[in-house]
């Protein structure tokens, strides 16, 4: 029934991925390894699938963990905020932080309540987030960040002018040391449950759907980035 | 556009709710006062309406966030999870622990690309994570926590034996120190964009949806507790 507690597990050491993930002690995985996935892609596409990050600072020796947006390019995360914002001025000054992108695909019903679970997808990231300085660099990662928010936005919206980009922190985060686990299929139950069969097992699936676009604007027809982002 | 960053901001001073939330310092909402609900049932409901938390911890001095299950019984939050990872084996210790637990509710796409936002629900709970002792309380927990994950399940599925209580680590943390935040509503672009009207602005919603039930069972129906979870 854990999710990811524990997640931290040896990376598949079959992996043969050509970009693996570089692992380190504590983003290395110790339990379950049989979920882990140690490959670059299945980290890109987790993060690109995914809308909110949980960005945990340590503020005055305690943690924080506060939901925020993000973008990616290539093996760099952008976080933004504004320059007000605790969590990005601890950020700021070069401390550590640790990021968790999670996706529940289902609950996982076993024949006993011990063997319930979660199927998911999650990566943790650990690194030095450093502040993107320079504004055509900050422009590069607003973009980025606008565009996986709301994909096709950057071109359909009008783009931040000097003062907007001067009053936004963008922070740059290595993808280097990441961990990536997840769990798909069935419940795994003990033999004897499975042999007493008095219970349903099985997996309801979850998952997230867009609804109808709701304008604000009053006779500017949806324009297709966001009419097709449904798919 | 950035989500809860900064979350952290004077609640509601009109608050009037019988049980309201204590903030301190840090759980003080600095930014975006008016997003902030200071009312415990508010808590209670996003806490309930949530399937995965993200737990912080402080690790040898750098911040880890993992995703895990949990569940709440009045202003208790259990967390759980195998007695060997890592995140509760450093909770255990009693120190401090960040949690927090994220709605995605929608894209607020705006004429500005420097006012996208999402509208979200969010809370951030502090505080100390104690270890629950004795078989009898962390058989609750384990309860509170399974029926959280799969409403109906304790009384379904088999409950755990002896050994399984043993094998599993039940946290229990107080929810005095909260902050809930939420946006919700269209986007909130300067008056020189809404006048120029080139660009569409609205809210593109987004919401979980449970699928079908996948047995993994054979001749079990689908018992209501599952098949009615989807309302």
């Amino acid at each position: 029934m854990p999710l990811a507690c524990g997640s931290v597990v040896a990376v598949n050491p079959n992996s043969t991925g050509t970009a693996p993930l570089s692992p380190t002690e504590r983003s290395t995985i110790r339990r379950g390894a049989k979920r882990a996935v140690a490959e670059r892609d299945a980290l890109w596409a987790l993060l690109d699938a995914g809308l909110v990050c949980h960005l945990s600072t340590v503020v005055g020796g305690a943690p924080l963990v506060l939901p925020t947006g993000y973008g990616r390019d290539g093996d760099t995360l952008y976080l933004h905020g504004s320059t007000g914002a605790l969590s990005l001025r601890t950020a700021a000054q070069g401390i550590e932080v640790c990021v968790a992108v999670t996706h529940v695909d289902g609950i996982v019903y076993s024949r006993s309540a011990f063997h319930h679970s979660m199927n998911y997808r999650s990566a943790v990231i650990h690194g030095t987030a450093v502040v993107v300085t320079g504004a055509e660099q900050k422009t590069h990662g607003l973009r980025v960040l606008t565009e996986h928010l709301a994909p096709g936005s950057w071109e359909h919206s009008r783009q931040p002018n000097k003062k907007e980009v001067a009053a936004t922190t963008v922070l740059a985060l290595d993808l280097t040391e990441a961990a990536v686990k997840t769990r798909t299929g069935g419940p795994n139950d003990d033999e004897e449950d499975i042999a007493a069969d008095t219970a349903w097992a099985g997996v309801l699936p979850l998952r997230t759907v867009w609804g109808e676009p709701e304008p604000q604007t009053a006779h500017i027809a949806v324009p297709p980035h966001i009419a097709g982002r449904a798919g």
